[in-house]
């Protein structure tokens, strides 16, 4: 089962989709499963990780953002812009297409973890993620 | 198929998980399939890599620390302790569900591969790993 | 449905290998599904990334170079050549099992989205990816 789900980000950081993701996994009513997510873009990342403290969030973007900054003599694809490249590498050292167990009809997500998009560009915009679940 | 292991870490590392992994596979006897790997924790990870030279682990526990230390003072989730922050960030970096196919009854780890749970906190603990076969 | 490819690569960066997936789902004929990939080795990876402009991959490549050079004082695990270490960090902090879903028989890649084999030795070699396909 396949379904596309459009997430519209105002900007850079980690944007919250628990919700989403757990309302296809509720709607379809599987027991047992995995829930295969992918994101159709290469300046922006899923990652499953704390949903509880948004200052880990904070920090999580603010090393990344240090570690990768924009306008390092380095690059040469700067036609896109100060953020593009920093996005692509940021995106390459972070998840595409995570999965998460269906357990008990419940998407199988540990007490602290959320799904996060985590969009890497300064502008956002439409992000389309597809979801796929098997049993 | 779901199977739900937990495995005991003694600390911070790479530990090997490839027998626990093998054991559920070669007792569910599929001849072809794909085993997905998924870690319910946000400090920890879970990573295939060379399983032959322990030399090789320990440059990859030593790197990943030395990029990732703890006490930057960037960080403001520090609640939790010193090892806290840089545990996430490291989640964040490596694999949280992995999948490695079955092939003539097998798991298909390449010659050198075997299967690590990374444990990014100092006390390491309990850790809950969910395996999901499918055809 | 499980398939191998071999693809030999003549050197570190990053290999378009598109058209070597999209031929096997073309052939698989499914509507729809997910297509995994799994690279057999601790040394090279798999990356789904912007396939249009050559600068990127450029730019990504040297800057994953930068990030882990050869001959740091850190490493211990240095009897297989300089880029050995390298190559094994490398592929820790990339992929080596994305999935990719099928939608309306078509690998369903985003606009600017190809699939890489990512060889993180210099030499290259025979790499094998194996294919599974679930519905």
């Amino acid at each position: 089962m396949i379904k596309t789900i459009t997430v519209a980000v105002d900007g850079q950081g980690l944007h919250d989709i628990t919700d989403a993701i757990v309302q296809v996994v509720d709607e379809a009513g599987w027991y047992e499963g995995l829930c295969t997510l992918y994101i159709q873009h290469t300046s922006a990342s899923l990652l499953i990780q704390e949903n509880y403290d948004a200052s880990a969030r904070h920090d999580l973007e603010a090393w990344l953002n240090r570690l990768v900054p924009e306008n390092d003599p380095l690059y040469t694809h700067t036609l896109e812009g100060a953020d593009d490249m920093p996005a692509h590498i940021k995106a390459a050292l972070t998840a595409t297409s995570p999965a998460i167990p269906i357990v008990d009809n419940k998407l199988a997500l540990g007490a602290w973890q959320g799904v996060f998009l985590w969009e890497h560009r300064r502008q956002g915009g439409q992000r389309k993620i597809i979801i796929h679940l098997a049993s």
